[in-house]
């Protein structure tokens, strides 16, 4: 049996992963924005011993597709991912809180303060999801004009995560001796301000906060172009992904730990997360049951809406749902891979229109999972021990009901295996992965190393 | 006895509002990042039924003076406001959060995004301190060049206090079906994008945040020139405001609310609070031993430090503390109150050095008030009415321990004299303030009307 544990998060998307789980009797209808909801899910996370909760966010909300398929859209209003997690680690006590925040629409300064200070508030158990925005059409929350090209996302987001980080050094770890009786408080050779100028950013500093208790953040990451990977390897510690093949899966665990050493970094400095959307039965047959209830509640507006990116100007809403696509036309340029899987599946597998949203509205492109708990253990234990998983991301179908049924019976499963913690090993989320407190860039012995 | 009741803020700075509060043993001397320090500090104010609590902000770290002076400076790392609120609004029930956030320097979208999810996180509690930052240092974090001058800064403020209130009735309140069996989850008819291109900002929404309990936070002031003035009448709920005698008070309450109808308001819709910094004895002698206990615990580099810029380029640690300063230069142009009031006191009075910086550094321009509980609630209730206040903002000069007193000691003597509420009347900050909920401005009502 490994020594090496499975490192799980939750993600937690409002009312569920599934794209019509709000309207599931196990869902939560107004998810969203109900505090009430969120507690309850991190302390069920909690409960099952998880290393920490994920939220996704994109800064705005633009809607491409009829009103129709808008108006039956369940993510449309939700809290702001620090202030969330602020809240929920004042109610609970172990689990890591991952907040997503954009590098492309957030200012560097107040995005070093506020997740330093999540760190501060939670004692040592933040992490930042570094994304670029996925979403092309939130720009204009910002006043920008266009959404920036990949390319100059990543540039920037590469200079951005540099500067936060340099912003979260502003104070040497010993630089507060606070004695009262001296009445010194804190010593002004050891706080650095940062002074950044550079091609995307010009950030003085220093931040107005001492050194977290993990002394800074975990840095996730989630983007897998070839910048995306790129910046993992630089700078991540642990990396979210979506592959619905074990054989993916591996090549993609390999060539990220592949990147790492040219940054002078081991492979065990950066968890490769994927993610799993697990739905949980008795018997295969009543997971079997519980995904098809799901899946009928796709409204065919709502499905459709996710097909029209690869039908461009065609009217979708005319086509009979239980006969393939009328023709299937070349994937689009460019590297969005999700298109090349999904018109392959019409083409090969002679899908119906509605098998075809349902298999991509189901679970937006990630790995689906139907089965009983052993089953489920069967299929993380195999990508987690053939190199293609540290740990998983776990996308739970429907909120609460799907978190419940995993931390009921699938961690029950792992933990007899040998797979899963029994109990917390730290106190920090960095100590549950695992992974060092990184030292201070300006701190004595980095400035003789240098 | 009046119906009308006071209205109660808590001033919550870090280690107290005393300069050297955090050198004091009823201090808590890591205030600013012990987030277990700030939860006893709400829950002491809740527990004195106060109506909010309240923390003032700098977007940075840039002190002027010697090092020396600076090595002493307690107020140098602390939470943002808001992260911070959203923890402790999951550990209390009634009490309202006062978060301070800059209009000069934060971003519309991403502060009106966080205030809402506050104000939801919290069932309605939160409000928004509007300031431009008095900091004149800090615009070096925000990749700006300078400090804008007083009326740009003001002007953007107007204009970005509207677009964050467009941005929080962004969806209709009754915009939300959520109706599992139709499967129409809102009426994007009752979405509103804010389109707006002004001066200072663009700005296109929506939000992608419903309308939170309060319709959105409560707006609270705290500038006093002419154009923070302006500001207040044409959109804050809440103003704070710092005067020493009741005389300047009655007329800054009269021209403030004076100032309401020209905005189509009544005087009831902005509660005027002036701060009030008691120290509590249960005899005079006591009180006063306290308060001087505490001046001289402010070390002659930071007492200086505070007089530095009344005396430009003049080297101050030359000077005899216990005797008046060798010259009095005339006050600096532009509207600098407190410089004159300073310069003054040193003129008329004669005060030494020492006596001069125990003044302004002491309470930071504030109105101390030294003695019994009877003797506090005499000068809160004089003011109270005699058309100087609505209410205070009570800053504890030291924390935990000066709170701890009022709430003992004076909050029952302004019960004892039905100034007070006994129990809290709403479950909003908003009920327990007296203040409207306000409309949405989309609805459909609002747009008959126009
Ligand atoms: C599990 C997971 C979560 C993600 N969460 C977000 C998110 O919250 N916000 C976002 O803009 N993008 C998110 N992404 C998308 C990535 O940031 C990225 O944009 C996408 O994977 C495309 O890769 P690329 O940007 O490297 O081209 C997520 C991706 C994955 C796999
Ligand atoms: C009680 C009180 C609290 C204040 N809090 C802040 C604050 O947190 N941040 C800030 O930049 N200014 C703060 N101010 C300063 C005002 O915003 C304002 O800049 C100052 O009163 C000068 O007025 P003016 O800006 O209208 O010239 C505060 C003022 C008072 C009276």
């Amino acid at each position: 049996m490994s020594q090496r544990k499975l490192r799980l998060g939750a993600f937690i998307m409002a009312t569920g992963h599934h794209i019509a789980a709000w309207r599931h009797p196990g869902g939560q209808i107004d998810a969203g924005t109900n505090i009430d909801h969120y507690i309850a899910l991190a302390q069920t996370a909690e409960r099952g011993l998880f290393d920490q909760v994920f939220v996704a966010d994109t800064p705005g909300l633009r809607f491409e597709g009829s009103d129709e398929a808008f108006s039956r859209q369940g993510r449309v209003s939700y809290f702001e991912p620090v202030t969330l997690w602020a809240a929920l680690s004042a109610v609970t006590k172990h689990i890591g809180f991952v907040a997503t925040a954009s590098t492309t629409y957030e200012d560097p300064f107040l995005l070093a303060r506020k997740f330093a200070s999540l760190d501060h508030i939670s004692k040592g158990r933040a992490a930042w999801n570094v994304v670029t925005t996925s979403a092309e059409n939130v720009y204009g929350n910002f006043g920008q004009d266009k959404h920036p090209e990949p390319e100059v996302r990543y540039e920037k987001a590469q200079e951005f995560v540099d500067v936060v980080k340099g912003l979260w050094d502003s104070f040497e770890d010993d630089a507060f001796a606070r004695d009262p009786a001296s009445g010194v408080y804190f010593d002004p050779a050891k706080l650095h301000p940062l002074n950044h100028v550079g091609k995307h950013l010009k950030v003085a500093g220093p931040l107005n906060l001492e050194r977290s208790p993990q002394g800074y953040p975990v840095i996730v990451q989630a983007g897998s172009s070839e910048p995306g990977k790129e910046l993992a390897a630089a700078t991540a510690e642990a990396i979210f992904t979506a592959w619905t093949s074990l054989a993916e899966a591996q090549a993609f665990y390999s060539d990220v730990k592949g990147r790492l050493a040219k940054y002078g970094r081991r492979p065990e400095q950066l968890l490769v997360l994927p993610g799993i959307s697990p739905v949980v039965g008795r018997t295969q047959a009543e997971a079997e049951a519980k995904w098809a209830e799901l899946q009928k509640l796709i409204h065919p507006s709502v499905g459709l809406n996710t097909l029209e990116p690869f039908w461009p100007g065609e009217d979708l809403s005319k086509w009979d749902l239980d006969a393939p696509p009328p023709y299937i036309p070349q994937p689009p340029l460019g590297r969005n891979s999700r298109a090349h899987v999904v018109l392959e599946l019409a083409r090969r597998d002679k899908l119906t229109v509605r098998q075809l949203y349902e298999y991509l509205a189901g679970a937006r492109g990630h790995w689906v999972v139907v089965g009983t708990p052993e089953h489920i253990a069967d299929q993380m234990q195999s990508w987690f021990e053939n190199g293609a998983a540290d740990g998983f991301n776990v996308m739970p179908p429907v909120l609460p009901e799907s978190l419940d049924d995993f931390v009921d019976l699938v961690i029950p499963e792992l933990q007899r295996r040998g797979l899963f913690r029994t109990a917390y090993e730290g106190t920090t989320l960095r100590e549950n992965l695992g992974l060092e407190r990184p030292a201070n860039q300006f701190s004595v012995q980095a400035r003789k190393a240098a």
